[in-house]
């Protein structure tokens, strides 16, 4: 590779501002610096927060920025010091870093790095400046990974390398939905879904990744819930043919989706999970889980300044109300032996794909992902 | 004893109506029937959820009826079929009862028995009647117990033998409030509060409690939270010199109790505890909890109608949130083993005593509880 310690000049697509379709430009990205890795995404995804950066809903948000956070490529260079990737490794950009010094990472009890956050949710490298250039303008960084570029660059730290057999215009997948599910199943606390009663609230990639966990797992009983009917068949093939789908919008006549559930599981499930992002979802989630040890998982994301609640009585009668991020994975240690997992069919991960985009035409994936029949769309970096 | 199979005439506190002080009445005990016994009451504990109930916010409850719950007594007698108990034991009723054979009992997970929660929550014996009449009309028994009566009937699911040289003075205290504080520390899940940061918000039996648990369990910090600042030195003298005491009411300007306890402990405190019942404290208890693992853990019983509210993200981002009846004790099986750790020196149980009343006078005690020197006032049941 001739361009270690040059500017590339590439394409990426661009956010201008809150709300408005990416726009594909010319941009320069600067050489990676002292811990830093500079990768050719090959492919991406596109994810709901992906969206509601774009759509101006994250408060958080800045523009312009260069989204996306679900990649798969490969080094072209790296800074000063790094060692635990070099150029040509097929790798996976983690918007959840692993420094393995910090005292979350330390602790054995989280994966949630605290090494690049601070800079990483300002839009900017550790250092606290810029890689991307546009127009002559500085260009934010989003979740430390920014895939929707042909080149970003990344800490050491939020990147990690993976088995070249696997394809990376579908692992690129594990950087974000899939693993999140399968690992907020897999690392659940003792005793864990094996043998238990489990209901998942939204059939989309996270709860779609849910009963593919579940049921690798042992879980004894598989729910599936969602509004859209066709996620029925969606949830069998996930989840396996004994998935009892339930359409919360066909419920016996007077029935909460909770009562609904607590009737006919005598009493709730062991796990419920929630991937819907929907706040009234979650507590409906939480209140379907069985008195005494019933345990609620929150996966998705729920707008900016909404709340949950219920009656403390429901937590007092031994329900614990929890959460997880990328599935409590750690994306260094971890991922690897996921990919392996999927490499030797263990998990799903190619049925996830059902629509495919380019980075010309990235603005439909956007689209794609409004419609029902979208689970993930895979976006090809490469230009024609 | 010559009573067995015969009503007794004795004494009993009823409350005849919502927010009505108690009366001291002479009452009817109907004997023991199939798989239940009777109690001589020799003491009792006053908690706040009988005032709850007496004062008529607890909008299940029925009236008139006999109130307490944290009792010790003695068999008098038992109906047809007992095993577990006989006459001259020394026993404690137990609120949460543990049938060792329902769906709950049986899972290992919970302490909350189901055999008979349903007539419980009625004021009623598992087989639908009551055994208490006064003015010829019958009285609601309440919580299972009503140990506001010289003699009781109690399922005998809901009593367990004690060691008799356990001071029933004393002991009686261990039918609710302390035990519940010492099951809410030391049945904690995995992996325990032992070398963990701990905060206990509010410092009355509950809280102090607590701390003392926490303490013996090897917590490597205890901070006590409470708006009543003659609490600091009841704080340290239950959870040791070292606990740092906190007034709400005092911090750094601008700061909130969440905001302070994150600084001073560096992120967060590893478990939490509300004790106050009080829903925007509890909100509090669970952001103070550390990110990534911090566990909080809510004991207080919070006033009907009222809800817990969070941001998802808190949970999102590796806080638990949970609840415990009881401490998550099986009275019959647990229960013996606590008094003998009392008997051993091992916790306190007679420093929560501050107050002392009588039966006749059982209306004090009420008053006692809402000074804040009061943590618990006994009730001599003999009358003169």
């Amino acid at each position: 590779m001739h361009t270690a310690g040059q500017t590339i000049t590439c394409k990426a697509a661009v956010c201008w501002g809150a709300g408005q379709d990416l726009v594909v430009e010319d941009i320069e990205v600067a050489p990676p610096q002292k811990g830093e890795v500079r990768v050719l995404i090959l492919y991406t995804g596109i994810c709901h927060t992906d969206e509601y950066t774009r759509s101006g809903k994250d408060s958080e948000g800045v523009f312009p920025v260069i989204l996306g956070h679900e990649g798969g490529g490969v080094v072209e260079s790296v800074g000063e010091g790094v060692t635990s990737v070099k150029p040509g490794d097929h790798v996976i950009p983690l918007y959840t870093a692993e420094c393995r010094e910090c005292k979350f990472c330390k602790s054995g009890k989280t994966n949630l790095c605290s090494s690049v956050r601070a800079t990483q949710g300002q839009g900017l490298m550790p250092d606290g400046s810029r890689r991307f250039k546009c127009k002559g303008q500085d260009i934010y960084h989003f979740m430390g990974t920014s895939t929707f570029s042909q080149y970003t660059v990344l800490a050491e730290v939020s990147v990690v390398k993976i088995n070249d057999k696997a394809p990376l215009e579908k692992a690129c997948l594990l950087g974000c939905g899939i693993t999140t599910a399968w690992g907020a199943v897999m690392k659940m606390p003792s005793p864990g879904v094996a043998n238990s009663t489990v209901a998942v609230f939204g059939c989309g990639c996270i709860g779609l990744g849910v009963l593919n966990a579940a049921r690798l797992a042992g879980a004894s009983r598989l729910i599936a819930i969602d509004t859209n009917p066709q996620k029925d068949s969606w949830a069998k093939k996930f989840g396996g043919d004994n998935v009892e789908f339930i359409n919360p919008l066909n419920l016996p006549q007077g029935k909460t989706i909770t009562q609904h559930l607590i009737e006919i599981t005598d009493g709730g499930l062991d796990y419920t999970f929630d991937a819907t992002g929907n706040v009234q979802v979650m507590r409906s989630a939480l209140e379907a889980a069985h008195k005494g040890w019933g345990v609620s998982t929150i996966i998705g994301v729920a707008p900016a300044g909404t709340e949950i609640s219920t009656r403390p009585f429901q937590l007092v009668t031994g329900r614990t109300w929890r959460g997880t991020a990328f599935g409590g994975v750690k994306g260094r240690t971890e991922l690897p032996g996921i990919v392996e997992d999927y490499l030797a069919g263990k998990m799903f991960v190619d049925e996830y794909v059902t629509h495919h985009t380019t980075l010309t035409d990235i603005n439909k994936g956007f689209g794609y992902m409004h419609e029902g029949e979208c689970i993930r769309c895979v976006v090809d970096m490469e230009m024609a």
